[in-house]
């Protein structure tokens, strides 16, 4: 888990972010920046900083921060009751996004799977996001996604977020964040 | 009505204020910016510039610019069959946005309420939106809104939107817009 220095200092690195691109966040939501490290240890690798401006029982929306390079691990979001799962639109604002869904697999795809945690990315179809540009990801779909070399920021627009709910193809994963003292 | 010359400026002055903002469109979400006059013919004074992002039957996303002074005109959007109407999120990403919704009504309202329109705005519990600042708007229920001197950009999270079933008090309204020929 991330200790509080990392956490600060991953916080930190996604206000440049926002700040850069003009995305004006308040005082609270800055401090509150969550970072998904998914217990991997590896956040530069396998990670997501994001905000969740507003997540009510009938949508959600949030901000999303990848560094550059970063990877957003393998997962779906299953059917809870009688809601079918999470639908969920991304829309690249800055950098650029490699985003995989089930489907017919990229040949040479762009993004590299991050080392050591290959047998847990498993579909490869391909969607390139670059700012202006956007993608609808059905419910209970598994899917994963990276930036390029300069990092991105991208719009989540979806239907209610249960993060605790994401079933993760890496069986080390722990969604729910937790930091440890220094 | 608008025709097809007063449109087409004003979609390039919406354009000119997500550029300035830093925020990117296709080339064919610039080219359908929907300019909503309200059958009013006073776009200047009551008026919105929209794009929708995304629009499914659980959740919706638009970007909303209002030029100088400019006004949303009051309305509400009513229960649709189970539906209990659109719940929406209003997060201001530049310039200022004065809300008024309903309940305590403010003594000295900072928007001015449209010349000749006063019958026809009934709700001034006021909301001071600035950048990065967001409110969330209860279904059925009646708001409006109005940008600060430099016009303002909101961006709009929400379930899903129903547009022709809007109800305005202005009964002169037509939410629809028609463009006539030049």
């Amino acid at each position: 888990m991330l200790t509080q220095t990392q956490l600060k200092a991953a916080q930190a690195r996604t206000a440049e972010y926002f700040a850069k691109a003009g995305i004006v966040l308040s005082q609270e939501e800055t401090e509150s920046i969550e970072i998904a490290e998914f217990g991997l240890e590896e956040l530069e690798k396998q990670g997501l900083e994001l905000i969740t401006y507003i997540n009510t029982d009938r949508y959600c929306a949030k901000e999303l921060v990848l560094f550059p390079g970063q990877t957003c691990p393998e997962h779906k979001h299953p059917p809870i009751g009688s809601d079918p799962g999470k639908m969920e639109t991304f829309r690249c604002r800055s950098g650029k996004v490699y985003l995989y869904v089930e489907g017919d697999p990229a040949e040479s795809p762009k993004a590299q799977v991050p080392a050591g945690s290959e047998p847990y990315y498993t579909v490869f179809h391909e969607i390139e996001l670059n700012p202006g540009e956007q993608y609808t990801i059905q419910p209970n779909t598994l899917h994963w996604f990276q930036a390029g070399a300069e990092g991105a920021i991208v719009s989540e627009f979806s239907s209610t977020s249960r993060d605790e709910y994401d079933i993760f193809t890496d069986p080390r994963i722990k969604r729910i964040p937790e930091v440890a003292a220094d």
